[in-house]
């Protein structure tokens, strides 16, 4: 088998549950070979942001970030989320090393621009944003990465960005060192064939099977998006990237595979 | 000049005032050869901790803590206080990367007993608490670490601990690996000969100057445990000890001096 890096992006399904993140974090520790993980929020900051008495406004999915949000979200993704998962990953035995995106100047972002939505201190990660020569040398050393989804703009600004971004953009970076394999954890098994039936997952998706889903409509909606996305990384050099269930993580037949 | 690491601790009274804290980072940032950076918690804690409704215990200066207020020194210390700083660097073109214990598990720490005062989780490093080697290879990668208090047992849990501790423990274990000067950021001077004078700095103190100054009541109250912390850290390898005001930081021939 070809030695790869295993990117593995967690969202608010797992992070909000204890129980099930702690069996999450049991395979990932147990996953083989060079890997890294990228964690969504959860509910932890909108309920910290409500305590405060800060309004949480979603558009399009996406947290307006003011400055009090902005403080909200660096607590609890950069330091409740992130610490908690590193100290339970070295109980576990995996060297992990929590990240911002400032931290070594991992990930660079832009702040979006206010026109045509003010969503505050949001960032998009820049053009060769992300620098894999440091992920390279943590790798080497054997440490494993564990990077929320605060970036920073240079210049003194954080900013907060999109999880799943965050996972493509250090996936398609790592990908000039090592052949990348990145997974998204899902609430679902997959891209599911029909929607109402968890054992119809479609195992292999590719940019031209996927004109066809979408033609016939067997994928719609919310997926349409998530597909693309996993369509652009691999185009970026991606090897693979898999959409799966988080608790179906070590087994590799699992899931949908979206290749070129 | 020897090469040497210069391991400095800011605690409250410079993180507490955002201009101070600009300008100490600016002098941080122009300190040349190797360098690591410790800081203290500040006020933000107690504020978030009293915002929350989570009342603030202090013994003997140290804050109890129980699992509520874990959480908030975590997401105030190693999220807010730690990633503001780091970012802010970066902006100062100081490649930092901002750590707490359980990352890398550079440091760690066993919780302190419950009996006589129960702290919570409160942690004392261990001995031989701090794996030196991972911050070599931060320091051969041109990064400059930036720790916050926070540490961890290795059996997944998180413990606050003190940063002067952190700091002392830090440049103990970073002796092995070159000579380092350790740098308190004091909100005086130095130790001074007479309170009421802050001209009146005693540039030197040996551990039998130390024995005279304390007979002659020269120094007393909170003084003598920073001075004793500080004579422990330079019989554990450490190269001199320096108590010096934040905005003295670059002037070499600032502050009190101690030594073997």
């Amino acid at each position: 088998m070809t030695r790869s890096i295993k990117i593995v992006k967690i969202g608010g399904n797992v992070i909000n549950n204890p129980s099930k993140l702690k069996e999450f974090l049991k395979a990932f520790a147990a996953l083989e070979g060079p890997k890294i993980l990228v964690h969504g929020g959860g509910r932890e900051a909108t309920t910290l942001a409500s305590a405060l008495g800060i309004e949480t406004t979603m558009i399009e999915g996406r947290r307006v970030t003011d400055a009090s949000t902005l403080d909200v979200v660096t607590m609890v993704y950069a330091g409740l989320i992130n610490k908690r998962i590193v100290a339970q990953l070295q109980a576990l035995g995996c060297d992990s090393i929590g990240l911002c995106g400032a931290d070594a100047s991992i990930i660079r972002a832009t702040r979006r621009p206010a026109n045509p939505i003010a969503y505050g201190f949001v960032g998009d990660i820049c053009d060769d944003g992300v620098d894999e020569s440091e992920i390279a040398n943590m790798l080497r050393n054997e440490l494993v990465p564990v990077f929320c989804a605060i970036t920073h703009d240079g210049e003194g600004q954080l900013l907060n960005c999109n999880a799943d971004s965050v996972a493509s953009a250090v996936a398609c970076a790592s990908s000039r060192i090592m052949p990348v394999n990145l997974i998204y954890c899902f609430e679902r098994k997959g891209v599911l064939a029909d929607e109402t039936d968890d054992s119809s997952v479609i195992s292999s998706i590719t940019g031209s099977s996927f004109k066809d889903l979408k033609e016939t409509e067997i994928v719609s909606g919310g997926m349409i998006p998530k597909i693309e996305n996993a369509l652009s990384a691999v185009k970026k050099g991606v090897k693979s990237v898999t959409i799966k269930a988080a608790e179906d993580l070590l087994n590799p037949m699992a899931g949908t595979t979206i290749t070129l």
